[in-house]
C-alpha cells in the first residue's frame, strides 16, 4: 500500500468532521452529529480506503463511499441501541436516552438516507454495481439484527445459526467495505471477491473475539464491564456452545442461572465462567477464531499483489485479532 | 398520454404483488408485506408512470423507481405511525400495533433500503441525477416529519412555517415522483422542473384539503372520524389560522378548548368548528387550495406538449382537489 493506516485514518476523521450537519431543524441533525461524534475505531471506512490503496488507485473516489459506510454503521448502532434498550454506547448516553425515542427513530432514518447520499458519489461507471452491493449488504445487516432479536426468545439456537447471524450482523459490512474499495480501485472481480472473503472471515473472528473478551477480557483494559453478556443471558457463541455440550448437573446449574431472576451479579458471572472453563470453551473459541483468521489470511494471500503492499491489511487484521478491548 | 391512469394503476398493482418479500427471516419481511398490502391510492408511483408517459417514453424503465417511491412512502407511514403512536391506518392495525415496536423500527429500515434497491434500477445514464433527487427528497420528508413533531410542542407556529412543513412532509414527494418520471421520459430539465412545480402545488392543495375534510367532510364518505384533528389539537392550517385571527372572548374560548383535558368529544368539535365558521376559515382555506390548484395547472400548461396528452394528469389533479375522502 502507498499510505499508512494512520494517514488514511486522519483523512477519514477530517472528512467526517466536514459533514455538513448544521441543517435545519436542529432537532433532526443534532442527534446525528452526536451519534457520529461519539467516535469508534472507524474501521469500515479505513477498510474501504485500504482496499482502494491496495490496488494503487487514487483515494479521492473512495472517500465518499467510505464515509457512507461509516454513517450507515452508526445508523445501525443507533437503531440497535434503541431496539435493545441500551443506555450507554462508548461510555456516553445512547441517542434515544439523550434525545428521546422519536428523535432516535427519525434521525436514524435520516442517517440511512445520508449514507446513500455519500454512496452515490462513487464513480458513475461502477455506481449501479456498487449500490447493488451496498443495498444487499444493508439488507443483510437488518436480517442479522432481526435474527439476533429472534434468538433472544429461543433456547435452541444452534452453533451454525449463531455463526450465520454474526455473519449477517457484523461480517458482511466489513466484506462490503473491502469489496467496495477494491471495485473503486479497479480490482478484477476475482480479487474483489477474495478481499470480500478476507473481510467476512475477519468479521467472524472479530465478533467471536468480542464474545470471548466479555468473559475473559482484562477488566483493566476492556472497555465494558466484564461478564455483561453472562448477566443478561446474551446468546453468545460461548453460551450456545455451553448449552449444547454441558451434561447432567452442570447443564442443570447453567439452566438455573439462566432462569434466575434474583441473583448476585458477581456470583452468576463466576459460576457460569466456571462452567465455561470446565467445558474448555476458551480454547474451543480461540481455535475457531484462529481458523477464521487463517482463512482470512489465505484469501488475502491469493490476491496477486506483493506481500509488501498487503502489510497494512495484515497488521490491521492482527490488531483486531489480538486486541484486548 | 398514451395510457389511461387505470391501465397504469393496474401495472403498479401487479408490480407490487410481485415484490419478493418471502425472504428470511419472516419476522423481518412479514411486517413489510403487511404494510404494503394495506393499500392506499398508489398515487406516487402513478405520477412517476404518468410523467414518463407524458413524454411518450416506454414505461419499462420507470416501473422500478415507481415501486421504489411507493415503498419509500409506505416506510414513512410506518415510522410516522410509530412516532405518532397511531393505532389504525386505513382501517387496519398499524404495523407496531400488530408486530411490536422493534419490528416496526427494523422492518421500516428494511423498507427504506428496499426503496433504494428499486430506485437503483433506473437507467444508468441518469442514475446519479435521479438518486440525488430521491435522496434530497427523502431527507426533506424527514425534515418535514421532524418539524411536524416540533410543532406539537409549540403554540406560536406561523402560517408560513406550517406551509413549509407540509411542503416538506407531503408535497416534495409528489414533485419528486413527477420529476423522476419526466427525467426517465427524457424531458428537458425545464419541463421536468415544471412538472415538479405542478406536483408541489398539487401536494400543498392536497394536504390543505385533508385538513379541511377533517372538519367539513361528509361523515358518510370521509374515511376517518370527522373532527379527529380538532379533538387532539393537531396544528392544522385551520387551527393555526384560528389562533392567529381570533380575538377577545373567542380567542379565549379556543384556548380553553385546547387546554381542556376533560371534555365531551362532540361538544369540542362543534364549538371549535363554530369558531372556524365565524372566522370564515372554510372559505379562506378553499381559496388557498384554489390558488395552489391554479398554480399547478399553470405550471402544467407551460410544458410544451399538447393539452390532449395532459388530460390524465389534469383529471388526477381534479380528483385529488374535489375528493370527498
Amino acid at each position: 500500500m502507498l499510505h499508512s493506516a494512520e494517514t488514511l485514518s486522519k483523512r477519514i476523521d477530517e472528512a467526517i468532521r466536514q459533514i455538513p450537519f448544521d441543517l435545519k431543524p436542529a432537532t433532526l441533525f443534532d442527534p446525528i452529529r452526536y451519534a457520529l461524534s461519539v467516535g469508534g475505531k472507524r474501521i469500515r471506512p479505513l477498510l474501504v480506503l485500504m482496499a482502494t490503496d491496495l490496488f494503487g488507485k487514487e483515494l479521492e473516489s473512495s472517500l465518499g463511499p467510505a464515509i457512507g459506510i461509516e454513517i450507515f454503521h452508526n445508523f445501525t448502532l443507533l437503531h440497535d441501541d434503541l431496539m435493545d434498550n441500551s443506555d450507554i454506547r462508548r461510555g456516553k448516553p445512547t441517542v434515544h436516552r439523550k434525545y428521546g425515542t422519536n428523535s432516535a427513530i427519525l434521525s436514524g432514518d435520516a442517517m440511512l438516507i445520508e449514507s446513500y447520499r455519500y454512496m452515490a458519489t462513487a464513480p458513475p461507471a461502477i455506481l449501479p454495481e456498487l449500490l447493488a452491493l451496498f443495498t444487499k449488504t444493508a439488507m443483510e445487516v437488518c436480517q442479522g439484527q432481526q435474527l439476533d432479536m429472534d434468538f433472544e426468545k429461543r433456547s435452541d439456537v444452534t452453533e451454525s445459526e449463531y455463526l450465520e447471524m454474526i455473519r449477517l450482523k457484523t461480517a458482511v459490512l466489513l466484506g462490503c467495505a473491502l469489496k467496495m474499495g477494491a471495485m473503486i480501485g479497479g480490482a478484477t472481480s476475482q480479487d474483489a471477491e477474495l478481499l470480500y472473503d478476507f473481510g467476512i472471515n475477519i468479521g467472524l473472528a472479530f465478533q467471536l473475539k468480542d464474545d470471548l473478551l466479555d468473559v475473559y477480557g482484562d477488566p483493566r483494559t476492556f472497555g465494558k464491564n466484564i461478564g455483561g453478556d453472562i448477566v443478561c443471558n446474551k446468546k453468545t457463541y460461548l453460551l450456545i456452545k455451553a448449552l449444547k455440550t454441558s451434561r447432567g448437573s452442570q447443564h442443570e446449574e447453567l439452566q438455573r442461572w439462566i432462569a434466575a431472576t434474583q441473583f448476585d451479579r458477581e456470583e452468576k458471572i463466576a459460576s457460569v465462567k466456571n462452567i465455561y472453563n470446565d467445558l474448555n470453551l476458551r480454547d474451543i473459541s480461540e481455535n475457531l477464531i484462529e481458523k477464521y483468521y487463517l482463512a482470512a489470511l489465505d484469501a488475502l494471500s491469493s490476491i496477486l499483489i506483493s506481500d509488501e503492499r498487503k502489510k497494512e491489511l495484515v497488521s490491521l487484521a492482527e490488531n483486531l485479532m489480538y486486541r484486548v478491548k
